[in-house]
C-alpha cells in the first residue's frame, strides 16, 4: 500500500463522508466544490486536477485545482444529470512551473542563469515528445532557441518567459509520476424535488365532504384544486391499503375498535389484500393511477406511505408465517416498545431464515408502486428495520427508477437519523417540531447547515404530523400556526404540513401532556370545513408562491442567523448560491405579544456594502422599506402578521445609476 | 462490502488518524482511551468490547465498552510494552439485556409477563449450549425453573432478576452475529524518552577548553559532568563526520573558506570518509562508543545528527555518481532554494534510476550507528526527502532497534510537519521559537494539545538552535533567555537548548534582520567560558530537576491556559493523567518590565474545589503561598525571576483533616 517513492500527498479531502464510505447528495445542476490538502516534500511546485464522471461514463473529465494557500487546493464541477457521479483528485510535482519560478527568482537576484536555460530546454523537449505535429514542432523550436548560447541573456530571458509558450507547456503536463487519490468519492444526484418542495399530508378517507361517507380517491381528485391553490408540490397520503380487522384499534387509540371504527391505516392488510392493494372503500387501482395523473396536471406529485408491518389478518401472515417471530406460546410477536404494545401490527423478522425472500418481497412493494407511477415514498419508521436492508433496497430501486425520492420518517436518536440519511434516504424528518425558541432553532439549524450533515442530511420540516401536535401549537392559537408555518417554509427548502388540521388550526390534544390529537384521524374519519374564514389557506398559498419565486428558499446550504436585541425575535437569511437572490426573515417567536427590537444583519457576509442603502421588500405584506446602515428597527404583532420575509434590492444611489439614465 | 443483514453500526472511532492510515503514539504504561458511536436499528440493547493486542500476539485481549449516552461508548487499555499495538471494536445486539430491560418495564407497568419468562428461558438455554460442565448445568436449571408455571409470578420475577444468575449470562454473550469494526488501528508505543526529555545541543569541536585547539570527543566526555549538572537527559551532537573541503564555506557563512576554516559539519564527507566515519580531529570510533558509555553513566543519552547530503568530495560522489542529479553542463546539481545556493552540498536524487540501492544505503547509515549504541537520531531537513522514503526507513530501523527515537528537524509548512509526524518521526521541532506573545503561545499550544495533532505530533521545543537566534533573544537580554527557558521546559515535555550559547545568553546576530549568530559555530570553532558568573546554568539545573520530580511536566496532553488580567502575563497548568500532580506556571513575557496582575485559575477544571484553600509552592523560589478563592495577585520582575512554577497541595482546613490527627 505504501509507495516508497511517493512524493505527493493528497489528504483532508472535503466533502468526504466517513472516509468515502457514503455518497454526498446534490441536485442536478449543482456545483460540487471540492477541496484537499496537496503537497510534496521539498520546494518543488505542485499541480493537480479534480477528476469527475457520471456513472454512465468510464472516462474522467477534469478541471485544474486552484491553490488557496497553506497547501489547500480547490476546484468544482457541475453535476449536469441525475444518477451517481464520482470524483477523485490527481496531483503531481510540476517540474516546469518549478523551473519558471526558480528562474524568475534567479533573474531577480541577478544570478548567472546560463545553465538554467539548458535545463528548461530539456523539460520543453520532454513535453514535445508527449505531443505531435505542429505543437511538437513549436516546442522543439522553442527548446532549440533556448539552448543557443549566442543570444544575450536578456533575449534568452524573454524567450524563456514568453507567456504563450508557457501556456503550451501547461497543456502538456508530465503525468508520468502523477499520484491519484485512492478513493473514488460518490455523489448521488437527484432531481430538484429531492431538495425543494412543499408537502401536504391528507387522509384520503377524510376527503369526503359529506358526514358519514367514507372518503375516496375520487374525492382526493376533487380536492386537488384546493391543494394546488395553496401552492403545494407534493400530496402525501397515509397508507391506502386494506386495514386489518383483527385487534383493530378504536377511536382515540382505544385498545378495541367498535364495529364501525375505521382502524389505523398503518395496520396494513386484511383479507382484502396487503401492501400492493388499494383499500376497497377508497376505490380501485384505476382510481389511484387517475389520481396520480390528475395531480400531475396541477403540478402536484403523489407521495405514498410505505409502512413495513402487517395487521394480523394481512395475507403475508398466512402465506409466509416464517417472516414473523413466534413466541414460546406459539402466538406471533406483535410490535412493542415496552411497555407500549401495538397488538394490531406484527413486525417482520428480518433475522428469520427466509430473510432473503422477505427482503425481495419488501423491495418489490416499492417497485410495484413505482410501476404505477409513484416516485416519492415516505417510509414509516425505517429506524426499526436493519440499515443494511435499506441500503440494499434503495440502491436497487434507484437503479430501476433513478428519480425515486425516499423520505425517512424516523423520530429517533441523532446518530440513527444521520445513518439513515447516509445509507440512501433522500430526505429526513427532523426535530423541528420540538425546536421552538430562538436558541433551539439557531443551534439546530446551525448543526444541519454547518456540519458534515449538510452534505447528506436533507431536512424536511413538519410543524405538525398526525402524531405530533406540539405544546407550542396547543397553546399558541392561530398565531402559533402562522409562526410555525413561516419558520418551516423559510428555514427548510422542503417542508410539509398535515392538513386540514394545520390550516384550520386544530389544536386540541387527546389529553393534557400528550402530543396526540383528540379525534385523531389515525383512528377515525373526519369531515373538515375547508372553507372556514379563519383558515390559513391564503397565507400558505402566499408563502408557497414566495418559495417558488425565490431561489434562496430552494436550498439549505447558505443559511445565516443575524443578531437581534430581543430574545423573542429571530432573524435569518438565505441566499442563492450565485448570490443573486437574498431573503431575510425576521419573525416574532412569541405567539401572544407584540415584540419589537433592533436587528443587526451581517450585511458584509451577504456581500452587501453596509454603507449603501437597500430596498427591503416584504413579500408577505408587499410593503417596501428603505434600509440604511446596519441597525434597523422592527415591530411584529403575531395577531396581525408575525414576520417579515424581505427580499433585498440594492438601492441605486446616484442619478447615473438610475435605470432610465442608460 | 455491504452486509445486508447488518444491524450494528460502529463509527466515529476516536482516536483514528486519517481513516486509520497512520498510527497514534503512546508511551509504555499509557492508557489508550478509545471512543466510538455504536448503535443498532430499533430498540434492542447493544453491547460491545474494545479489543487490543501487542504485535507479538495474535490473540486479542478485550475489555467491555461503557455507554456514555447518545450512542457513544468508551473503554481503555494499557500499552504495557514497547512496539506496535493494535485495537479494534466489536459490538452486538444484546438479546438478554434487552429481555431484562423489557421485563423490568413490563413488571413496572403491571403487565402480564407469563410468556416473557418462557422467552428468557430460551435465551438462557441458548447460553447454556455455549458452555459446559457446571456452568451449563446451572444455566439449564435456571431456564427450567423459569419455565415452570406453578410458582407465583412474584417468585418467577425474583428468579428472573437474580443478579448472580444474570452475571452468569453476561459472561456468555451470544457473539454469533457480532460485528467487528473493519479496521485494526495501530499504536506505536515507545519508551518514555520519546515523550519526556531535556536536550542539550553542543558542537564537539568547540568542547576544547583551550583557544586554538580543535575539540574532541574526549573533551566531550570531560564536559559530561557539566551537562549532567544542568540535569539534561540527552546530549545532541551536530554531525561528527569528516567535513568536505570542496566549496567549503568560510566563517560567518562566507562563500569561500580560508585555509584554516573548519567548514560546516553539515557538509558531510571528504576523502577521510562519509556518513559512517568520525571526523579524524574529533577522534576515533572507539572515542565515540566511549562517549556513549560514559554519558550513560551520567544518565545521558547521545543523540546523533543525520544529514542526508554530501559535500562534493564525499566518497559517495565518486562511488555512486548516479545518486546525484547532473545539470546540462555536466556539473552536479548542488542544493539550493532559489535564490539561496548551498554549493558545499549535493542533495541525493531520490528519483534516480538506482534509487533502490540509494534508499538501502541511507537506511544502513542509521543501522550502522544504532549498532554503535545510538538510539536517538535528530534528522536534518527530512522535509526535503520523499515521505515514502522515511516511512519505509523508520519502520525498518524500528524493526531491528525498537527503542530508536527520531526527531524531525523540519521548519516548514504546517501540513508537511504534520505529515512527517504521521509517517513515523517520534518527535518534531516546532514553531515555538516564533511564538513569543501570550496570544501566539496560547493559540499554538492549544492547537498542539487539543486537535488531532495531540495523537501523533510530539513537540520538542527549542528556544534557540545554531540557526535560530530569534529577535526576542537578541533584544531581551538575560531575562529573555530565562523566560524562554522556563516556557520551553514547562510547556513541552521535551525541550532543548543549543549551548553554551544559550546558558551564556549569546545574543549577537551576524547582522540586523537575520536570525544567524555572529561567529556562528556552524562555520567556526568557538571557545566558551562555561564558568561565567552570569551563566543560566544553575537555573537550568533547577528547572530540569523540577521536571524530573513532577509527572505533570512529563506529558503534553493535559495543558490548560488560565485567565490573567494583564496581557504580558501568561498562566497555564499541566496535570498528570491521574490528577495527582498539578503544576501551575505564571510567567511574565515582558523581559524589560516588572508586571503584575490578577490570575484567575480555573480550579474546577483541575478538580479543585474553589472554596477551599490551597498551598501553592513555588518550586523556583521555594516560597509557599496560601491561596484562597479563585483570584490571586502576582507580581513578577524579569530581572529577579520572571516566573512562578507552582505545585499545588490541598490546604487541610480543619483539625480533623490535619495529617497528625489520624
Amino acid at each position: 500500500m505504501t509507495d516508497y517513492n511517493s512524493r505527493i500527498v493528497i489528504e483532508a479531502v472535503d466533502p468526504e463522508i466517513d472516509s468515502g464510505r457514503f455518497p454526498i447528495k446534490r441536485i442536478v445542476g449543482d456545483q460540487v466544490l471540492v477541496e484537499a490538502d496537496i503537497f510534496a516534500e521539498g520546494h518543488d511546485a505542485v499541480a493537480g486536477v479534480l477528476q469527475f464522471r457520471h456513472e454512465s461514463e468510464s472516462a474522467w473529465q477534469e478541471t485544474p485545482l486552484q491553490p488557496l494557500g497553506n497547501d489547500r487546493w480547490r476546484a468544482s464541477f457541475e453535476v449536469s444529470m441525475q444518477g451517481r457521479w464520482y470524483y477523485t483528485l490527481q496531483a503531481r510535482v510540476d517540474a516546469f512551473s518549478t523551473w519558471i519560478s526558480d528562474l524568475s527568482k534567479r533573474i531577480d537576484a541577478s544570478e548567472d542563469t546560463a545553465v538554467d536555460y539548458l535545463i528548461g530546454a530539456r523539460l520543453i523537449e520532454d513535453a514535445a515528445s508527449r505531443t505531435e505535429g505542429a505543437s511538437r514542432k513549436r516546442l522543439q523550436e522553442w527548446a532549440a532557441a533556448l539552448s543557443r548560447e549566442d543570444p544575450s541573456l536578456e533575449d534568452r530571458r524573454k524567450l524563456a518567459l514568453d507567456p504563450e509558450e508557457i501556456e503550451q507547456m501547461r497543456l502538456l503536463p508530465d503525468r508520468s509520476r502523477s499520484v491519484t487519490y485512492p478513493k473514488e468519492l460518490a455523489v448521488v444526484v437527484d432531481r430538484p424535488r429531492a431538495r425543494f418542495g412543499a408537502w401536504y399530508e391528507m387522509f384520503p378517507r377524510s376527503a369526503s365532504q359529506a358526514e358519514g361517507r367514507h372518503g375516496t380517491l375520487e374525492d382526493c381528485i376533487n380536492l386537488l384544486p384546493y391543494v394546488a391553490s395553496m401552492g403545494f408540490d407534493v400530496l402525501y397520503l397515509p397508507p391506502v391499503h386494506p386495514i386489518g380487522r383483527i385487534n383493530r384499534r378504536g377511536k382515540d387509540n382505544k385498545a378495541r375498535a367498535g364495529p364501525d371504527d375505521a382502524g389505523s391505516p398503518w395496520a396494513v392488510g386484511s383479507e382484502e389484500g396487503g401492501h400492493k392493494s388499494i383499500h376497497p372503500r377508497l376505490g380501485t387501482m384505476e382510481d389511484f393511477t387517475k389520481l396520480i395523473a390528475k395531480a400531475a396536471e396541477h403540478g402536484i406529485e403523489i407521495a405514498m406511505d410505505i409502512a413495513f408491518q402487517c395487521a394480523p389478518d394481512h395475507p403475508y401472515v398466512k402465506e409466509h408465517p416464517q417472516w414473523f417471530r413466534r413466541r414460546p406460546d406459539d402466538t406471533i410477536q406483535y410490535a412493542e416498545n415496552p411497555p407500549k404494545k401495538y397488538r394490531d401490527i406484527y413486525p417482520f423478522d428480518f433475522e428469520c431464515g427466509d430473510r432473503r425472500a422477505l427482503r425481495e418481497e419488501l423491495k418489490s412493494i416499492f417497485i410495484f408502486w413505482a410501476g404505477k407511477g409513484v416516485r416519492i415514498f415516505r417510509v414509516d419508521n425505517p429506524h426499526t428495520k436493519p440499515f443494511g436492508f435499506w441500503e440494499w433496497a434503495i440502491a436497487g430501486i434507484k437503479k430501476e427508477y433513478p428519480d425515486t425520492i425516499f423520505l425517512a420518517e424516523a423520530f429517533t436518536r441523532p446518530k440513527i437519523m444521520s445513518r439513515l440519511a447516509k445509507i440512501g434516504f433522500t430526505q429526513s424528518y427532523t426535530y423541528f417540531a420540538w425546536r421552538n425558541t430562538r436558541q433551539e432553532i439557531t443551534q439546530y439549524f446551525t448543526e444541519l447547515t454547518r456540519t458534515g450533515l449538510r452534505e447528506y442530511f436533507v431536512p424536511n420540516l413538519w410543524p405538525n404530523t398526525p402524531d405530533i401536535l406540539n405544546e407550542y401549537l396547543q397553546f399558541g392559537g392561530r398565531p402559533a400556526f402562522t409562526i410555525r408555518l413561516i419558520l418551516a417554509a423559510t428555514l427548510g427548502s422542503s417542508y410539509g404540513i398535515y392538513g386540514p388540521a394545520f390550516e384550520l388550526c386544530e389544536n386540541t390534544p387527546r389529553e393534557q401532556g400528550t402530543e396526540e390529537y383528540l379525534h385523531s384521524e389515525k383512528y377515525e374519519i373526519r369531515i373538515w370545513d375547508r372553507d372556514r374564514a379563519d383558515s390559513l389557506r391564503a397565507l400558505i398559498g402566499r408563502i408557497n408562491r414566495i418559495r417558488r419565486a425565490n431561489p434562496a428558499l430552494q436550498q439549505n446550504s447558505i443559511l445565516r442567523f443575524h443578531d437581534v436585541d430581543n430574545e423573542q425575535l429571530l432573524c435569518y437569511s438565505k441566499q442563492a448560491e450565485d448570490g443573486g437572490n437574498t431573503v431575510l426573515v425576521v419573525i416574532n417567536l412569541d405567539p401572544y405579544h407584540r415584540q419589537s427590537g433592533w436587528i443587526l444583519p451581517d450585511f458584509a457576509s451577504l456581500g452587501f456594502d453596509s454603507d449603501s442603502s437597500y430596498q427591503a421588500h416584504d413579500l408577505l405584506s408587499d410593503a417596501r422599506f428603505l434600509w440604511q446602515g446596519s441597525r434597523n428597527y422592527v415591530e411584529l404583532d403575531p395577531r396581525v402578521m408575525p414576520a417579515h420575509v424581505f427580499v433585498f434590492r440594492r438601492k441605486l444611489r446616484t442619478e447615473r445609476q438610475f435605470d432610465y439614465y442608460m
